[in-house]
């Protein structure tokens, strides 16, 4: 991460509005992909210029940026990037597509841009300046049907929550961060959840802090905070307390992956919420684009969940909470498997009840868009 | 708590075993309770020389010391230290008793130390030094016992794990902090773990890390690694996927107070694991001295649970996590209804299962046992 610390490496401060997780930048010394850094979140808002790609996988790896849909963004940028620069865009697509497992988006996205690059070079053999601008444009076309797709979820995620929960769905709790940082329009999850703030709708927004990493503290209480929203914050722990008081009118998460059959890899710790909710009868719901849909992930025990470092959970900010030595038991994500899902929203609209009628139909559609690409 | 960083504040270095939560000391000028300073485990094993009231309640307040059965001993304990030292042991039975709202035990120790204490001055009247021996003396019965106490919910919950799991208890999950630093002895749900360990039969303790306290990443993987034990620590959030694994065979954990009808209150974060143990077929078993049992308590919803500050979650020593002026929802503890208990151990047996003819005959017992008081 040898740029992270170089002059080019400027702080960029930002007026409220809008919030970018990465853009394009053309405006200086050749072609850069700005990323906002989530790691340095709340405290500062610090864009990372990135011009190699084994700087954009570190920085992938180290969750600078991080959520499925924008892990699609800088995948497809990622290849434009390599391509505009100069670099070899097989290498960095594969260095790309294979920098975490289990978020199906990044590789979607480095196929797309790739994709692109190699079929205007099957047209126009070498030329190299057509195909990286091709490369662009569909990064670009990804980032603006991102966009749309979060303002499409919204739309559906509200609607269907009032079909879900007769009298009105006030008080939402969720895990992780799912919001403008993961997106290229406002998020997936808490898209929902704003939608329903602006529609007046929202009276609490229960925000998981999620551990070990505490997307929910630094990012979606941030996020919260910065849009007005009325938000309490709360240790993972402490969401049973809040299902057993019958304060929680339905729960809203993302998704890293979603299989065929609808089972759905999401932030460590959305399982747990998904039997507690079902214990208590309230409706539990993936909010997601249809790029998230791995149509050749059979089932949830297919899914490849990434294991992450012990330092994580064993480390706060450098200083030790457990004994030398501790090892930690650290999945990233873990599976929730479709009969507790009460919904799964995506751009083309819900999928409820999650069976296998929704889910082929579902798969079809996202098949046919993908073929498109 | 002015004595913290006063001279008379020695840190005193242990050679590994015992680990004592707290012990009374006549060995300087004027009796003292020496507490071990649980807020600066695992980095440090520091004892401090508590001479005064208001500072031992600060010191409870403040969790240095903590765990219910341990606060029954620092309640008694305290009493005794009022009446050695001539303060008003009235006063400081009243402050004592109500220093934190959830922990019955902490209103049964002050109530056996003064009630000794009072009951002496009634036969010898006027005789404090008489009456200060007297407390004391109930503050030792009371450790003495409690030792023997975890040495025989050790005992029965080894066997009734043998009972619930005829493949064998290998792999044990608990919560919070259970062992010696929560009782006069081994403690409670972490003495079983021990015992298991000892008989060889354990093959890896799973350490929830228990925010927003980190009592399990601090104190108990702490306490497992002093003893050997096979452990592995893991955010709370993450039980959810060893459910999913089938890598639980039970879940054990502590209490801090029992209702009449077996509701359990313990470390928010335990109902959550009630409820994914009942979605698994997995046991949940509570281990606690009788003493936690509160007969005047009917029922789950009539334990007042504690609720802390804000700061306890969206800070990290000191370090904001979340955006400023965040507020949290930080109850202390959850409630376990008894239909999610496979059986609550205390020293007299097991009741297995939870049902109002087992919950009245402990009751029953505890009564009969607390009445000789």
């Amino acid at each position: 991460m040898a740029d992270l610390a170089a002059p080019g490496a400027t702080t960029i401060s930002h007026s409220p509005p809008p919030l970018r997780a990465l853009r394009w930048d053309d405006s200086r010394d050749g072609p850069a992909l700005l990323l906002l850094d989530q790691t340095r979140l709340p405290a500062e808002e610090r864009e990372i210029v990135c011009t190699g790609i084994p700087t954009l996988v570190e920085l992938i790896r180290s969750l600078a940026v991080r959520g499925a849909p924008v892990l699609g963004l800088a995948g497809a940028y990622g290849v434009a990037l390599a391509a505009a620069r100069g670099f070899s865009v097989a290498d960095a697509a594969e260095q790309l597509a294979t920098a975490r497992p289990t978020a199906v988006n990044l590789a979607v996205g480095v196929r797309r841009a790739f994709g692109a690059y190699r079929t205007h070079l099957a047209a126009k053999p070498g030329d190299e300046d057509g195909a990286a601008a091709a490369a662009l444009a569909a990064a670009r076309a990804m980032h603006r049907e991102d966009a749309e797709a979060s303002t499409a979820m919204a739309a559906h995620g509200l609607a269907l929550l009032d079909r879900l929960v007769p009298g009105g769905a006030h008080r939402l709790l969720t895990h992780c961060n799912t919001g403008a940082l993961v997106s290229g329009g406002e998020g997936t999850a808490l898209a929902v959840a704003l939608a329903a703030h602006r529609a007046g709708r929202l009276r609490r927004l229960w925000v998981d802090e999620t551990r070990p990493l505490l997307q929910g503290a630094r990012l979606t209480a941030y996020e919260a905070a910065r849009a007005g929203m009325p938000y309490t914050l709360l240790a993972d722990n402490a969401a049973g307390s809040l299902f057993a008081a019958g304060e929680v009118d339905a729960v809203l998460v993302g998704a890293d992956r979603i299989a065929a059959d609808g089972s759905t890899a999401n932030k460590v710790g959305s399982y747990p919420l998904a039997v507690l909710a079902r214990h208590h009868g309230v409706p539990f719901v993936v909010v997601a684009p249809s790029t998230t849909v791995d149509p050749h992930t059979p089932a949830g025990d297919a899914i490849e969940v990434e294991q992450r470092g012990s330092h994580e959970v064993a480390e706060f900010a450098g200083v030790a909470v457990a004994p030398p030595g501790a090892t930690a038991y650290n999945p990233a994500f873990d599976v929730t498997p479709p009969e507790l899902i009460s919904a799964i929203v995506t751009e083309k609209g819900p999928v409820s009840p999650v069976d296998v009628s929704g889910m082929t139909q579902l798969c079809a559609m996202s098949l046919s868009s993908n073929e498109t690409m």
